[in-house]
């Protein structure tokens, strides 16, 4: 597995009441990020951080950094804030086809197998004010046209339940399945953020599991949070055990793809809350590794509850 | 739409600390219930309600109830308390395939055209101590074996994100969804208890909305509760403007099922209680059909939010 | 009873993907709002808004517009981004205590009673990086000595349970009560905003009686969320009970003081939602009004529990 | 700190659907509970578990187990349902200061120091169907005139947000502390269940400092959950960090009472399953101790975030 930071996090934040940190090009976000020990890649954003994407290649090769994926934004623009995916307007649908099919031009470019795209304002805010076929009908199709563009690259649709809307369309994993069986293509797979799953009451690793018993792709954002709220926080520091679960599944199940740190850094120095995400990771890496996963699965298919977590006190606590 | 009842809320019921109300026969909760105005059938418990369905459809009828279906319960037995439809244990499983197949047998007898089971055991109670992948294929197994078993009546499956499990694998209506398309056949719906859906942080009516998008039949258990835990409160006594907006989209997309009350009465006289629910459930009902609906629709079509949160205040609140 | 508007929802908002809104001067927002019907005031805010005293008490005379409270912004400094009250930095926790005492000499200008302050950087995101004793002792000793600065100007304490801090200090009502013992001064009250109390898993009403029982002063905020994050959104438009329940307590409790609208506009035309927020609490107000509320305490105490819920159901739906 | 076990989860228990164990008398509970190594106590029920208290203290004594606390069940007879500290019928109120009074003397007599009580049933599960402001005074008025009855016995009050009533009014550690400060007795505690606290969306280590701040006794039990529900989990098997957490403040603020494991057996086995729960208990100390706490301490001052995780996950994780 490789590791990659969503690199936004390098620039300026905000959120309702602060800003943080002073805006970046994304020479320099590009530029730090190749300064952090163990980090492959990033993950960038489209079209905000990708000007030129020859000038962006050229940056990233000389800061020896892969691309994880090419993040399709389409949530930010002015026109998308009530819905981009989901809208009856023809022509806001249109233009989140239009970025989705760049970015998976881009990043074919850019030597990366996919893009991931997290429609956020795709949703409501007051109950009774949506129409729920309506809109289903709307995404799958926007989805579909997306992902047609080209089948040389995947398309992976991030899900989240809240925010930005009171009520986000595609909430959690096996929503977000049967959004995809709708659209009925291959290259269609599931962007899997810890801490959105964890939000939404799911169990991580069941998420995954789902994906893998729904033969769709998925692709992994590592993080954590409280279960209320998507605070992007450093892996494993609130939900260590759903956390090393995760790792049991990927492990069980063959994943081998990237671990992009969707992890925000507000009120920290950010290469080392970047550096504590990544190390945290690799620990749960580490830890999974010590485990004798065929014995464990064994024991969890003999009921032994309670063996499991004599184990686990054991083998993971010092 | 016909109301029904869930028989067993009319004997005895328990809690982790109390006990409340004398156990019932079966007689003696079909009377009970006959005797309540408006209601025209109930939801019956097998094995547990059905001794002798030839009796018991003389009862139904001497009391002028039809039975809107019958609840095939696969968790109660001593076996049965750590899962049945997705546990290893073949005998286990076969069980619950019995019990299902016998209930199917019994619903045609009585006239009802389904069965509906809730699999609240099924699930697990610590992090990394369950196969998903594995538990998975064998719900779809057991569920698929137990609806072959014949394709006149069909079977339900009913949600719930916890209870008895800390964590039940049938979680929420899109996963239900999953379920039904890897089961692969064409008379398997979900049973949404309004309460479940909401405990799982959805919109029920948007689960009625995705059920209907994915072409899988529903059936509708009315209640309520906080959003925390599935209290089984009086319908629209918390969640008002989502309990309308259920019959909002039950009257846009033609149900014409059974309504069936999930309402637990603990504390309060029972047969008033199941009149509240009654009457909140009507009153939804009226209050829907003095809106426009059409129009309703086509104001969210136009986005016009504001319009329909002053519309709602005036045509809704007195 | 008066109604206000947080000026700050006139100008531009912010979350963590999108803006909405230009900025806009003090002197425009005071404008706008003075151009809405039935709003008599507003909450401004300091330093942010004020920066000639004279200029800004003429703009509001100009506009007809009282002042509800002059909202002290400890929070937004790039000092204070880590905490301001709690912190035990001197310096950072003298800014705080002077902010305020300011902010109570400019009420005392504007013809105000109080100022509100809400500590919301004042908590902590991860596990074991808080002193809790400590930050608690240094709260109450930077909210009693600005408190002190004079007793004829109120201080309320606004509680959250989170945001921006992944845990705030000070979350809920009775947790506020604490403090305000601890610190020992008359003039100290709470701020209870309808949305903080729902997402703290309060009844709002609670919240009310409890202050009224502890003999401390209270002041109200109006919105309305969906039980899981501080969304602002129009009152009444999901916890419509609750929001009755709180002006059934404010009315037996003989509450005088003004209702400031916490609400927050984004996506919507601001002008219309705040008229949609006034007009659902004056709805709410006239829908209390007319029931009996000395018969409804009195059904309260026979245990009439059903009784009410068809009392409410007749008088308050149509 | 010494540990015990709530000798109730030794005999036979029930949740809405299922029933597990058989029932036990209390000397099978005393006897199975004296079987457990690193068991030192029990909290026993009155009045269910003991009927004859020298027979009691006997078998207790030749178990070798003492008493961490009497725990005066109010909330389990059949006048008790709908409430019992808190109603208007003087007879339930004057009923439940009985049993409490009892309790103390026979705490008294079986060499325990305190007197742990859970008001569950004082509460109310709809919207607008309560008088807080009666309740809390009537609630006042019982436990004060409870811990009146004699001063060398505490009385410990614990706190839980929901169950059995949907809303409980004793639902928080800082609420207990105003129930506290108004009863006005010096004799009068908190029961911190971790899993309550966690519930309420606490953090357990907070409450136990704001008992501390307040000048209030504490008393600990402990289990876990997923924050939803108070499901009596093995401790530390979901909320790892705040388990460390709590014992990182009690070293602090020096607690050497109690730790009374209130942890759920079902479906375990029920002597390994306390086991576990010891296990982990021990486990937290022992990594706590392995700590430096001062320095620790001197960290957080620091403001070292990221300095902390990186010590934690390298002195908890292997």
């Amino acid at each position: 597995m490789k590791h990659s930071i969503i690199m936004a996090f390098m620039g300026g934040q905000k959120d309702r009441f602060c800003t943080y940190f002073p805006n970046a090009t994304p020479a320099e976000k590009i530029q730090a990020i190749g300064g952090i020990d163990g980090i492959d890649g990033v993950e960038i954003v489209y079209p905000f951080e990708i000007e030129d994407v020859v000038e962006t290649g050229r940056l990233l090769k000389e800061n020896g950094l892969g691309v994880a994926a090419v993040n399709a934004n389409i949530k930010a623009g002015p026109q998308q804030q009530a819905g981009s995916s989901s809208v009856d307007d023809q022509a806001i649908r249109d233009d989140a086809v239009r970025i989705i099919s760049e970015a998976m031009d881009i990043a074919a470019e850019l030597g990366a197998d996919k893009v991931t795209t997290c429609p956020l304002t795709d949703g409501y805010d007051y109950v009774l004010t949506a129409d729920y076929v309506q809109s289903w009908e709307n995404m799958v199709d926007s989805f579909r046209r997306a992902a047609s563009h080209r089948d040389d690259i995947n398309l992976y649709l991030e899900f989240k339940d809240q925010e930005t809307r009171v009520n986000c369309f595609l909430n959690n994993t096996a929503k977000t399945i049967c959004m995809i069986r709708d659209i009925g293509l291959p290259n269609v797979g599931v962007t899997l953020d810890i801490g959105h799953s964890l939000m939404a009451h799911e169990s991580p690793a069941e998420g995954i599991a789902l994906c893998h018993s729904s033969k769709v792709p998925y692709y992994i954002h590592t993080n954590d949070n409280n279960g209320r709220w998507d605070w992007d926080l450093i892996a494993g520091t609130y939900s260590l055990w759903r956390f090393l679960e995760v790792f049991v599944y990927l492990k069980k199940l063959g994943y081998d793809g990237w671990l992009t740190s969707d992890m925000s850094p507000i009120r920290l120095d950010r290469v080392s809350a970047f550096d504590q995400n990544l190390k945290f990771t690799q620990k749960a890496i580490e830890l999974v590794d010590s485990l004798d996963i065929d014995e464990l699965f064994n024991m969890m298919h003999q009921g032994q509850t309670l063996e499991i977590l004599d184990l686990l006190r054991n083998k993971i606590l010092r």
